[in-house]
């Protein structure tokens, strides 16, 4: 993309509404633009990026062999009434009626609605087990919307929600889930700690959160540093043993790390002194068994091998989608702007013209452009008549994680120079060397 | 895709409630579910669909030159009140109170939040032209929603919004989205003739509906039969250029072809008689353009080359994405089900196993399956416990436009048998042979 053609408005002045880091920074990388408090935009950068995300989140999900599907945001209030959740819910979920005088809402979650469809089409056990997902927009009218996509009202969430005839598949499902989580979020650039938490509103016995430490994150957490040692990395796992998924559940969730509202002081202290650790996390995601608690109530039965029939077992899960993005900016950004992972990138390099209409630096930026679109990557090129400081502050602000800069002293020599954002390091190398480095790096990834 | 790891709940019995045949097959092939009166849940298989179809949009956008964003699916009225809309929209407009008793809106069209957009950060020539667009859903209350996702409530749908600095940059936009719309429709293996129409409450002088004949048609459209030998093709075309767009927008819409709507009998009768024809269409599509209308309105000016400020013009662009699975499904099936066209089918081939547990046969459906997946298609291997009468007439009706049958004694003779969905001829040929047959026929689709 030649940076001329694109729409990216990116801001000199900090916006005085923003409070925290993230929401600053997709404000001034001209990522989002609110349009009513909690509701955004998102431009084409950010969208580019939330995009990333989703597909990320997709391919995760079609490995651990869970099915795609949609769900409408509005729905009539009926299921809703059904399984006790209207009233309980409260203010924040957005009550409709349509034109007819029926009453709707715009979802906030979706247990209702899948377990309607799976009594309507499924009634052998001989079905199962079955994980089906969405990601969809939802809506939750909070009282004070802030933090930009944080906590906005309007988001973008990965809801799954699994099937299964007996307790012990559907705790196979949720520590399955726990995998492709840490899988997903590792490919984010994102370290996301799985903590035990509070079921709330949702019911439930087994839950954890995911949380990606932060000093703005909105819950306190306890956890033993150990925790943070841990990767998952690239090793190959068969999501259809129940061994090897609950290895890995044992291995992420046994040391101590726990929100607030679970915290055990006693259980603690336990932990050696020097690794106990209080910090603040942002959370991006939570798994929950709740057993039969829908089932039940909307008479999800399958008929057993007995012949008898019996409530499925369920659980939920979800990704924060859009909120991902401003999670990944308080985890990744510098006091020049935003320092995008390598698997979330919107572009993958930028292409910086010291002096647009010298014919040497323009060819030259015209070759990389395409070595590099050749190699199935996209580059930024700032292709603008402004001055090199100007495009430097822009391509740091937003945040591509490689730049080359090539202007006419460099290319005298034959080279051009390639800088990452994160480590500020630069390397003079033939145009053909930076294009070949950038391949190696994005190897897998793009 | 195994089928038996899928959730495909095919339907023997034809729904009561389907009207039209796309309703029909849509149902019984397991695509959607209604969820309430014209709004759907979008089963995996037909969430599939959905999303090959807005791959196909986003891919001709970004060949246009358009730039992909997303907007909000709630909006505050606020804007809506700028632009004289609010009231003018009536009550096919989703009118929400939210919990602070604000006045919002499920938003049915996007004119005024992108204008809203482009006003904040666009002041100067320079920075036009400017195409964005967005795949979002969108909620029109009709009062008697039916035929399915043709007439939903709930609906996808690809809005594309241009701003240039005079009319004819903008007719050249308009020309620009003729031609891409034509190049998508054909990828979906659809006609969609344009035809002059209405502009409607939208405003404007120029518009043009993208008509796909079919006797369900909610439109009455009189046309030359010499537009139906039309076709774009695969020639290659220049996007920047204003003859060329100019040149193809002539030769598509130089022919009479109107909508009851803008029907003239005294214009229609000078075709010869032998070419008139009076049929039924589908719209899937329009483009508008409409000056000023909204850039007056909300103070969306550009300083110009002459350093004054002046109004943009603009227009505006939609796709019916949901709608256009109903349309393929009219335009394409037999009283068997579905015939997908090879562009938008879910899955490339399906792959009928005869004799499920015989170990050649499944052997030989298991190695065509990897075959098929190593070349970058993707089957669906019905690898249930079924006879095989079972398994040709769900294959028939989700209406993949390939099937590789797979029998022992064909696998004696070495062969196994490839058959067009279309045609319904069938070929004997070495498992071999039918891959990389299938590997030709989706040369540049998969």
């Amino acid at each position: 993309m030649r940076l001329s053609r694109y729409f990216l408005p990116v801001l000199k002045e900090n916006p005085s509404e923003a409070q925290i880091v993230s929401h600053r920074l997709m404000l001034r990388a001209g990522l989002i633009k609110q349009s009513a408090a909690g509701i955004y935009s998102w431009l084409p950068m950010g969208f580019k990026i939330l995009r990333k995300l989703e597909n990320i989140v997709h391919e995760e999900q079609a490995r651990a062999g869970h099915l795609a599907m949609l769900m409408p945001t509005i729905q009539s209030a009926d299921l809703w009434h059904e399984s006790g959740r209207y009233d309980a819910f409260g203010d924040e979920m957005l009550r409709i009626k349509d034109r007819g005088g029926r009453e709707m809402l715009f979802t906030p979650t979706a247990e209702e609605l899948i377990t309607d469809i799976f009594r309507s089409h499924v009634s052998s056990y001989k079905d199962l087990p079955l994980t089906m997902y969405q990601i969809q927009w939802k809506f939750r009218d909070e009282v004070r919307p802030r933090f930009g996509v944080m906590r906005g009202r309007e988001f973008l969430m990965k809801d799954g929600y699994n099937f299964d005839l007996t307790k012990e598949d559907a705790l196979h499902a949720y520590n399955r889930h726990l995998v492709s989580y840490l899988r997903t979020y590792e490919r984010m650039g994102l370290q996301a700690i799985p903590m035990r938490a509070d079921s709330g509103a949702m019911g439930g016995d087994d839950t954890h959160e995911f949380l990606v430490l932060a000093e703005t994150g909105e819950s306190e957490v306890f956890y033993d540093s150990a925790v943070t040692d841990l990767s998952f990395g690239d090793r190959e796992i068969d999501y259809s043993s129940v061994e090897d998924c609950a290895a890995v559940m044992e291995e992420f969730t046994t040391k101590y790390a726990r929100t607030d509202e679970t915290h055990d002081e006693a259980l603690f202290n336990e932990v050696p002194e020097e690794r106990r650790r209080t910090a603040r996390g942002i959370e991006v995601g939570q798994i929950f068994y709740f057993g039969t608690k829908y089932s039940e109530a909307m008479g999800a039965t399958v008929q057993g091998p007995d012949g008898k029939n019996q409530p499925v077992h369920m659980g939920s899960h979800g990704i924060g989608v859009s909120r991902l993005l401003g999670a990944i900016i308080e985890a990744s950004h510098d006091d020049k702007g935003i320092i995008w992972p390598e698997g979330v990138t919107p572009f993958h390099a930028g292409i910086v013209n010291l002096k647009q209409g010298d014919a040497e630096a323009d060819a030259a930026c015209e070759a990389l452009y395409s070595a590099l679109t050749l190699m199935g990557l996209e580059p930024l090129y700032d292709d603008r008549n402004e001055r090199a400081g100007g495009k430097f502050a822009s391509m740091d602000l937003v945040g591509l994680p490689w730049r080359i800069t090539v202007g006419p002293r460099g290319l005298k020599n034959g080279v051009v120079e390639l800088t990452s954002r994160r480590t500020g390091e630069s390397e003079e190398m033939p145009p053909e060397a930076a294009v070949q480095k950038l391949g190696q790096i994005y190897a897998g990834i793009a």
